[in-house]
C-alpha cells in the first residue's frame, strides 16, 4: 500500500479484517506500506499491522512479497503510480478519483488494458458502492422495481471549510488536489448515481464557486501536508463547491451538489432516485438504511419504506452480525478487499474498472468546463 | 371571490377563520363569489359560505359590498381580472403565479401602482411564507443567525403526474397554466429563496423536460376542467419538471428543482439554506417544524435541532393552540388574510407586493429562457 | 356549548368549519355559549362565532333553539351539566374524561340510557380518535393486518410542567381536575389503546408520582382559572406522571405513560402496536403520518412505510385538500362535529358513546388504586 | 476467548482491530480460542485469527500465553468458567448476564474481589456503554445538563421470534439461558438505565409473558445448539417479552421494555431520560445519533438536536473517521478491548465490574419475582 493518512488507515482495516470476516479463497497477507518518511511510515507499518515499511514505492511495487498495489496518495501520483505497477506485473486499487486529468486516466486505462492481458486486474476505489443498501439499491433498480427513471439527485455536503480559518492544506491547491469538492466529493456522487442507474451522463451544466478565496498557509516542512496555521495566507485554487445538474442517456434529469461549506452537515451524501414505478432514498450518515417507495401499491397503505440494510439476504451481510446490528464506513473497505481478492482468484475483471474511473473523469471534466463557461450545457464524451 | 376549486375553497377557509381567531381590526364578510356555471357556483357559495354568487366577474368587482376581490382562477385570466378590480377600486388579492408572462405582470404592477395612490392594495398569494416555521426561518436569517449565507437548495416534488395514464387536464396547456411544474411549483421556491434570503436571483441556468408528451384527453363540455379521461390523446405542452441553478445577489448558490413526476413524493417542498454561522432545513409534510444548526455552538454538542413551531412566541401562534398542537396547510391562508386585513386597516403595505410576484415572474421566464437554451446562464432583470 | 377556554375555542372551530367542508344532512349553528363571566362569555361568543351568550348552563340548556349541548367545562361539573341537558332533552357532546369519578360517570351512563330511549344521543370527545391516520390505523387493524396483537405502548409527553416554577393552576387540583397527568392525558391514550385493538384492558399495574408537590399560587378573583403567580405556594394535589402497564383481553400487553414532565416534549403522544402479522407506530407530533410493516413481506425489502395519510381514501380526507396538504390539530374537532351531525341526522349512535367513557373512567380508577398499592396488578371492572 | 458463536466473533474482532487503532500499551495478541467441537473451534480460530485452539477451557486457562480470558459462552457456565479462571491467575472478561442467577453472580464477585487482591481484573461486558454515543450522553448526564432527573424509559425491541414458527434454541430454554428477552435484552437496558443516570433501582414492577409456548425442536446431535427443526415440538420456558417499572434512588420514575415479538423491529433499542434541565434520546438502530434537548434556552429555537457523535472530541472517537463517517455495532467490542487493555496495563479497575453484573442480575432477579406476583412492587436488595 502506498500512502496512510486517512485513506491509508481506512483501507488497512479493510485488508486486516476481509480474511476474517468472509469466507475467502485466499486471505490477503499485508506485506508492506509505503511513505516518504521513515520513521512516519515505520509507524504506520506498526499500528496498521503491515509487516514492512517502504519509503520509495518503486521499491515497493518491485517486492516479491507484493501482488496487489493499493494506491491511497494524493491524485496527482495516481497515473505515475498506478501504471508502474502495472508495468511492474502487480495487480492494483486505486482510490477515486482516478487521476487529476483526463489525460492521466486514459493512459492509466491503457495501462490496464495491457495488463488485462497478462492477467492483472485494475480497480479504483469507489467505496460507497459497497455500502450494503447503495448495492441493494442497485439491485432494486436493476431489477426495474423503479421502472423508467425520471430524476436522480445527489448531494454530498461537509462543513469542515465553513469557518473562513480553516488552513490551506494540499486538498484546496490545485496541484495536488486537481480539484476541490468536485473531485473530492463530486465524484463519488457522478459515480453513485452512474451505478445504481446503470446509465451514464451525457451531458452536464455546472456553476462552481471558492467562496473563501484566502485561507492561513500551514508553516512546516512536508509539503502543506500537516503543521499550523500562520497568520501568512495564499490563495485557495481549488472550488469550494460545485452544483451541477445533467441528463442521462435514457432522458432523465440528474441533479448533483458537493459542497465544504454546507454547515453542519458532516459526511451528508444525500440520494434520491424517482422512476415511474418507484423511488429510492438514501442517506449516508445513516448508511445502514434505504427508503424505498413502490408506486405500484394501492396508494393508501404506500409510502416510503425505512428498509434497515441488515439482512442476511442482504449484500455482504450473509457475514456480518444479525438483523439490525448496524455496519460503519470502514465496513466498505472490507467489502472491496473481499471483491478484489474473489476477483483475483477466480480471474474475474473487478468493479469499478479503471474505465468507469476515466468514465468519471470526463464527466469531471465537463463539470469543469461548463462552470468555466458559466453552465453551459458540456456534452461528456461517450467511450 | 373569483374561482371556486381547490384555491377557492382554501382561500374561502382562510376568510371564514381569520376574524375567529385573530384579533382584527375589521372581520371579512365573504359577500360574494364568482364562477362561469351558473349552478356550480351558487352550490360553491352555499358550501363555503358566500352571500351572493355571480358568474361574471365583471359583475363582482363592481359590487358595492366588495372591497376586496381574491382571484383563484387560473393565471391565464389573472392579469384582466386583477386589472380591471384595481381600476373599480378594490383591494386585490391574487393567487400565484402573478400572471402568465412578464408582460402581463408589468401590467398588474403599474396598475397596482396606480390604485396605491387612490390608497388600493394589491398582493400576491405566496401563501408558503406564512407557514409559522417559514416566518421564524425568515426571522432568524433576517437576525443574522446564519452568517454569510453560501448555499440555498429547494426542491419541491409531487407525483401526481407520475403515472402516464394520468388525464391532461388544464394545468398540462400552455394556454391556461403558461408553464407546468415550473409555474405551479417553482414559482413558491423561487419566491421562498428570495423571501428567506432576503435576496434576489441574479442569474440562472436550467434544464426543463416534458417526459410523458401525450396524455389522455378528458371528454366533457367544460373546457377541459374535468370530465373521463377517454382513448384520444393530446400534447402536453407545459414541462413535467425543471431543474435549475442560479446565483444570489450575494454570491451564495441556488439550486431548485420542480416536478410532479417523483414517484411517492406528495407534496415534498424541502429547503436548506447554509450560511457561516448556521443552517436552516425545512420539509412541507412536516410544516410544524424547523430544523436549525448553529454553527457557532460547540462542535462535540452541536447539531440541527428540530424546532417544534408551535410556541406562543412564534410567529401567528399567540392566537392558536398549545405547544404541540400542530397547524395545517389551510392555515397560511387564515395567516394570509389576516395579514391582508390588517394592511387595510392599517393603510400599509402588503407583502408579498405584486411587484415581488413580478420578480419571481421574471426568474421563471429567465428559466424558460435558459431551458430553451440549454442551460445557457441567463441574467435575471433587475428593478 | 358550555365553556369557552382552549377547548372552548377549538370545538368553536369544528362547529364553524364542518358544514363548510363536509357534505351534511344538516348544517350546524352556533347557537349559543356559556360561562360564568358575563363580559368574557359574551366576549367569547363573538369571537368564536356564538349568536348568543349565556351566565348560567340552566339557561343555556332550557333554549329552544339549542338542539346539542357541547359540554367543555372541567371535569368536575360534566356530571351534573351533561344529565341535566340529556333530562332537558337535548343531544350532548361532552369533552373527556367523561368525569371525575367513575359514580358520576355511571350516572352519566344511566341518564344517555334514558335519554336514548327518547331519541337523544350522547357522545363523549375523545378527539383523537379522529385524526385521520388513528382512525386509517383503526381500519388497518380490524382487518387483520396486524394479526394476533402483542404488544400495545403509548406514551403522552409533555412538558408545561418542567419548570417548577410553575403556577398551581385548576389543573393542578383534585378537587377540579380528578387527577394530574393520568386523566387529561392518559386518559386518551388508554381510549387509543383500547379503540385500536378493539379491546378493553382487563388489569393494571401502576406507579405514579408527584414530582414538584409545592407550587406558586396564582392570585386573582376567579377561582385560579388565570392570574399572576405570587410567592405563596398551594400543594399540588394531583399526580404529575402515571406509569402503567397493563394486560389486553387477547392477552396483549400494553405499556403506558403519562407525564407533564418531559422537557422537550410538547404534545409527544407515541404509539407503537405490534402484532404476528405486522406492526404500527404513530406520534401525534407527526399528525399527518402513520408508520406501518408488513410482517408478510419478504424481509430484504420490508420495512416501516412512512404512509402520508392525506390520500382522498384514507378517513375523512375526501374532503380536505390534495395529497400531501397536512392537516391539524383541530381538525380532529372538524371531523367530531361532522360525526356527531351525522349521527343527530340518522338516529345512529355516536362512538365513543358515554358507555366508552365509563370504561375509560374504570381503567383510569384501577390505575389509582394499584398506583395507591404500589403497582399491585388491579382488574379492571369489566361491564 | 472461550466460544466462538456470534458473541466469539465479535470479541474477536475487538481483539484484532484494538491496537491497530489505538494507541496501546500493550497489544493483545489472540492466543487461544476454545469450544467442544474440535473442527469447529479449529475452523473458528483460523477465520477468526487465534494462534490456537482448545477444546476443553480447563485446558485454555492452563496456559501460560493466556493472560485474558474472554468468556462467551451461554450464561449457564459463564461462573464456573470466570471463577476458576480467575482463580488461575488470569484477568477475566465475561459476556453479559453476568450469570443465570444471583447466587452465582455473588459467587463471582467474591472470586473477583479475592483475584483483585492478587492483582487480577474482572469486568462484564456490557458492551453497549461503549457506544460513542451513549459514552457521551453518560458524560452530559454526569456534567448535569439534565438536572434533578424524572423519567426514564428504555425498550429493547427485535422480532425474531414474532414467527410462532422459529424454532426452539437454547436461547429459549431456562436451564442454558437463564431467562427469556428479560437477561438477553433486559440486561442490556438495565445496565444502560444505571449507567446514564449514575443510580440504582431501589424497585420494580413487572409483567412478563410467553406468547408462544410450544415450539419446533431442533433435531441434531449439539444440544440444540443447531439444526433442522422437524415436527416435533417443546416447551419454551422462558418469557417473550418483560415489561416493567421501577423507581431510582432520586425518585426519578424508570419504565422498561424487553420483547422479541416486536414485528419490524430488529434491534430497536430506543432510550429517552427527561431531566429538570434538559432531556436525552438515543436509537441503536442510529447509533452514531444522539438527541438533546437542552431546556434551558429559550423555548422558540429549541429542540432535540441531532448530535452526529462522530467528532474527534466525542469519546473513542480520536482514533476513528472524521466527522460524519458512521461506526457500526462492533466497534463497541474493539472500545471494550481497549479500555481493558489500558485498565491491564495500568492496574486501575475496569467498568462494568463483576459487582455492577450482580446488581444488574439482582434487578432482573428482582422482575421475575415480582413478574410471578403480577406486578407486586418488589425491592431490588441494595449492597
Amino acid at each position: 500500500m502506498v500512502g496512510y493518512a486517512f485513506m491509508g488507515a481506512a483501507h488497512s482495516q479493510g485488508w486486516r479484517t476481509a480474511g476474517h470476516v468472509f469466507d475467502l479463497p485466499m486471505r490477503p497477507v499485508l506485506a508492506a506500506i509505503c511513505g516518504r518518511d521513515a520513521d512516519a511510515v515505520r509507524a504506520a507499518a506498526d499500528r496498521h499491522g503491515w509487516a514492512a515499511a517502504e519509503t520509495d514505492w518503486r521499491r515497493l511495487i518491485a517486492r516479491d512479497d507484493v501482488q496487489v498495489v493499493d494506491i491511497c496518495t494524493p491524485g496527482d501520483s495516481h497515473a505515475e503510480i498506478a501504471i508502474a505497477a502495472l508495468e511492474a506485473g502487480k495487480h492494483v486499487l486505486c482510490e477515486k478519483p482516478l487521476a487529476n486529468s483526463v489525460a492521466e486516466a486514459e493512459a492509466m486505462v491503457r495501462a490496464a488494458a495491457d495488463a488485462r492481458s497478462r492477467g492483472q486486474l485494475a480497480m479504483v476505489g469507489f467505496n460507497y458502492r459497497r455500502v450494503p443498501a447503495i448495492s441493494y439499491a442497485r439491485k432494486l433498480i436493476a431489477e426495474g422495481r423503479l421502472g423508467t427513471l425520471r430524476h436522480v439527485r445527489v448531494t454530498y455536503l461537509q462543513d469542515w471549510l465553513a469557518d473562513p480559518a480553516a488552513p490551506l492544506t494540499w486538498r484546496l491547491k490545485r496541484e495536488h488536489a486537481g480539484s476541490g469538492a468536485l473531485g473530492d466529493l463530486g465524484a463519488h456522487i457522478v459515480d453513485l448515481a452512474q451505478f445504481l442507474t446503470g446509465e451514464r451522463l451525457v451531458g452536464v451544466s455546472a456553476l462552481a464557486e471558492t467562496f473563501v478565496k484566502e485561507r492561513p498557509v500551514l508553516s512546516g516542512a512536508s509539503a502543506g501536508l500537516s503543521g499550523t496555521a500562520g497568520t501568512e495566507t495564499g490563495p485557495v485554487t481549488v472550488d469550494d463547491a460545485a452544483l451541477f445538474t445533467g441528463r442521462l442517456a435514457s432522458g432523465a434529469l440528474a441533479s448533483f451538489e458537493a459542497t465544504r461549506m454546507a454547515s453542519g452537515r458532516k459526511n451528508a451524501l444525500h440520494l434520491e432516485i424517482n422512476g415511474e414505478r418507484g423511488s429510492l432514498a438514501f442517506d449516508l450518515e445513516r448508511l445502514n438504511e434505504l427508503s424505498f417507495h413502490d408506486h405500484t401499491e394501492p396508494a393508501p397503505s404506500s409510502g416510503f419504506r425505512r428498509i434497515l440494510v441488515t439482512e442476511p439476504e442482504h449484500p455482504y451481510l450473509e457475514a456480518w452480525w444479525p438483523p439490525g446490528h448496524a455496519l460503519g464506513y470502514e465496513h466498505t473497505f472490507v467489502h472491496q478487499a473481499r471483491d478484489l481478492v474473489e476477483a483475483v482468484a477466480a480471474g474475474t475483471d473487478p468493479v469499478p474498472s479503471f474505465a468507469d474511473g476515466l468514465q468519471v473523469q470526463r464527466v469531471l471534466a465537463a463539470v469543469e468546463d461548463s462552470a468555466a463557461k458559466n453552465a453551459v450545457y458540456t456534452p461528456v464524451p461517450q467511450p
